[in-house]
């Protein structure tokens, strides 16, 4: 199991660490990319290793894209070359989970038009906009796609981020 | 599957919240206990509700008992009744996981002579002076014993006592 974070500066910490710790304990092997290599500090002082750039990333070398929530989508969403790979994900149909504001990569990248989705409630209006099907849930599922709204619905979304990964076969 | 986690204030939070969230994603019901209940707070800023006192504490209701590690077992250990909670754990050969300085409350508690276990480096020489068999490794597990060093072991740590509480029958 090959899985593909992308975050930066300001991440919301317990949505990235534990679903990194999560898969790890899985035993899949996790790769956490941003704007560069190196260090990035989350809102609460956590720090992680960005082992790669998002330049360096193989989309299709992945198993599902994981976007964490905080400041970070707010970067994130101003790379063209993320809104690019988050695009060859839904291509491939393959497996992305986004939580509070990490969806907000996805509505840039008009990703969510048609589908049901959920994100932080100061996200939801420009999700709509985005001509997603917001729904105020722990977790809503939509094929490929998972999200969830804040880090108390990580057990839900992880439950079923866990659910899809295993049944598109990896 | 009842799971018990015992805590305080300034705990390490990714220790608390990893094993939290896990076990709620695998549907289990979750008692945090503290020295009285309401709001913990965590050495990154994150709060958490103690549900629970551990004078309120019945612990043949619980599967496992978790201690996460952070400044918080500075306090736990000094509480009679968390020690006598630990006891009553280990007579009944339950499943017991602690993390870093988690621990300290099983040396406090003399329950670690002649076990094999690990902990946060500083915590090393008086877990060796309370006999157990130290090994410096991501997790150590030995009978219904499940020990790690920090939250980089947190993959390890959860797949060991996801492991023990299965095979204990919950």
């Amino acid at each position: 199991m090959n899985i593909l974070i992308i975050s930066a500066d300001n991440f919301e910490d317990s949505e990235l660490l534990v679903p990194f710790y999560r898969f790890k304990e899985e035993g899949a092997r996790v790769d956490i990319a941003s704007l560069k290599r190196g260090k990035i500090t989350g809102k609460h002082g956590y720090e992680v290793e960005a082992n790669i750039s998002l330049d360096e990333v193989e989309p299709d070398a992945y198993d599902a894209l994981v976007l964490p929530g905080g400041k970070a989508p707010e970067a994130v969403r101003r790379s063209q070359r993320a809104i690019d790979i988050a695009r060859r994900f839904f291509e491939k149909s393959k497996p992305v989970a986004a939580i509070c504001h990490g969806p907000q990569t996805l509505i840039t990248a008009g990703l969510l038009k048609g589908r049901y989705a959920t994100c932080y409630k100061s996200v939801a209006d420009e999700m709509k906009l985005a001509g997603a099907l917001y729904e105020d849930r722990e977790v809503v599922v939509d094929g490929n796609l998972v999200t969830s709204r804040m880090p108390q619905d990580l057990p839900a979304f992880m439950r079923e981020t866990m659910k899809i990964i295993r049944k598109s076969g990896n």
